[in-house]
């Protein structure tokens, strides 16, 4: 399979010499070049992708950055002017969703005052989306790699789980394991509440102390070679009452039942629909977030098990799958596995088991 | 003191009850609020500041956002349009840098449809800028707390610089310490470069081993309240050659040059010349970046000692002082302290010893 870069420059460029692409996000500059950059731009050609690099991270990236001409800079500005020259470059396509506004008009001022035209619109977006929206074996294999983790991080956290810890004691003793087990880092900050928390479904793990009856509710996920990883589990301690019985066993049916609607073609929206429908009827209001979201080179990407997403599922997507009830002030449940899409139906990446434990 | 909202809203809109301003960036959204989020908005108005918020963060942020009354919203675009009529705002100004230039569009025409014009310029940027870059005192204390731990984690990581040990683990070590010792998070990943990695002066720890007769060079802040600190050792394990001590010598001559020339009224880039002109000497061509930045809720701020920022010093202003020198290959030597203007010169807000220890 071609690299990253080729299949983009193929698609946004041709074969057009006069045509050029500039990326300058974080997370596209990692995707695309394997090295990741905040104030880096990677310039791509018909003939030749340039990795524009200053003084600190020139060296590095000689090393380890793929399918690019790294040259280090003084002046961005300058760079960039010198290779639309060198190239009589008349039009650059722009990132849209990521370039920040500043920058997007001073790169216009750049173009304009080098002969060539500023693209601001998405027909970059969309080329790059286009081709992370679906996952390759190897992307599956390493965010499977980053799962392992996070699975092997859940069954390490269950003995932790006693009364009088406090949330921020679970998280941070989640976030060592992962980075221990060779995570490159934590996905996102690790999400642990407890009792009346469990409700703020992107709680900060704070001094609240477990107590028997409670729910504990961790999402968590590790990265590694820029792949997320991303689960949810709720377990109790101690014991449960009859309505936590009865709220766990209604977000896993709606789990359950979503993850059996996913095949290629289904709309992303009707699978959210499913889980939802589950849950409105005794729970209405409880539900206010999507199902789910893509997972890759982000920890949110594309597309969404949403309302609003009318994606059809393919092949090689990898997406999320996290109905949850919350109740304000009182408790909530999140039960989350990531899956990727299959021809007939969907792989669950995620091994750890989600039947209620109780600790 | 007034809040940093009271402050802004004075400063961009006066009493005007026509104008109104948006900010939609996560530093941004900390700093006005205390209450960070990346997929919030707070729109400033004269009569009253709305910090809008989905269903996800809304019941934590009226717990703990500050000076705002918090709206929960299911579509954001809706909710702004709302306020704008309810106030009849004519005018919205927006973020300039941070903003990304597809919100900024989609922001754009939100605003024509309500009857406003969006104020797509930099004076929303340079009224927060200026706030924030003279720290108050409050603020400064909020930093000191954040260097303690870093200074306190310096003292932990010496002993476990041994031969044998790789740049990964002395960075993975004091990722945690850090943690331990309350740090909300690390101000950046840490910078752990050994021998010859030691001239990748933003090098990514790796698995390289430290041998005797090496620099190990520790880039390393923690991050607490949203403030964060920064600094930089190099120490040397064993022994090292006439040609090393000659590099740190110069570099520690440099930095202590400049943190002398600091004080009120002088320009940044006058600082930079000071250390930039000890180094030049006799390594031409090896210090290629500007010798200090701003930090506060921010790890990169304002002002910039630096040969293209003439910002003349001011009480209260916060910046790093971080000469180095790197030879390609070879080795790379780097000692930075944080330092805040006063009137008559500056404060030294590091404690960590700055002589070459030699392990």
């Amino acid at each position: 399979m071609r690299s990253p870069i080729e299949r983009l420059t193929e698609k946004v460029i041709g074969g057009d010499a006069k045509k050029a692409a500039l990326v300058v996000s974080e997370t596209n500059l990692y995707y695309l070049t394997a090295f990741p950059s905040t104030d880096g731009a990677l310039l791509l050609t018909a003939e030749k992708a340039y990795y524009l690099l200053d003084f600190r991270y020139a060296e590095a990236a000689r090393a380890k950055a793929q399918g690019v001409a790294v040259e280090e800079f003084t002046n961005l500005n300058d760079s960039i002017a010198s290779l639309l020259k060198k190239h009589d470059i008349k039009s650059v396509y722009m990132e849209y969703a990521a370039l920040p506004y500043g920058q997007a008009m001073r790169f216009e001022g750049l173009c304009r005052a080098n002969g060539a035209e500023a693209v601001l619109d998405t027909t970059l977006d969309d080329a790059i989306r286009a081709q992370r929206i679906v996952k390759s074996e190897e992307e599956i294999r390493k965010i499977c790699d980053a799962q392992a983790i996070t699975d092997a991080t859940f069954e390490h956290i269950l003995p932790y789980i006693r009364e009088g810890v406090t949330e921020r004691e679970i998280a941070l003793e989640i976030e060592f394991y992962m980075r221990k087990l060779g995570a490159d880092g934590n996905a996102f900050d690790p999400i642990v509440v407890t009792g009346g928390n469990g409700s703020q479904c992107h709680g900060i793990p704070g001094d609240t102390v477990i107590r028997k009856g409670d729910f504990i509710t961790m999402d968590t996920g590790a990265m590694l070679h820029g792949y997320h990883s991303d689960m949810t589990r709720t377990v109790a301690l101690g014991f449960v009452s009859d309505e936590q019985k009865a709220i766990y066993d209604t977000v896993l049916k709606a789990q359950l039942a979503a993850i059996d609607a996913v095949h290629a073609g289904v709309p992303c929206s009707a699978v959210d629909q499913v889980a939802r429908d589950i849950i409105e009827g005794p729970y209405p209001g409880t539900f206010g977030h999507g199902l789910g979201h893509g997972v890759g080179f982000e920890i949110h990407e594309w597309p969404r098990f949403s309302p609003r997403d009318d994606t059809p599922c393919a092949p090689g997507m990898v997406i999320t799958v996290e109905p949850g009830i919350y109740i304000a002030g009182k408790c909530g449940v999140r039960i989350e596995d990531m899956i990727v899409v299959t021809e007939d139906g969907c792989r669950n990446l995620t091994h750890s088991p989600k039947e209620l434990i109780i600790l």
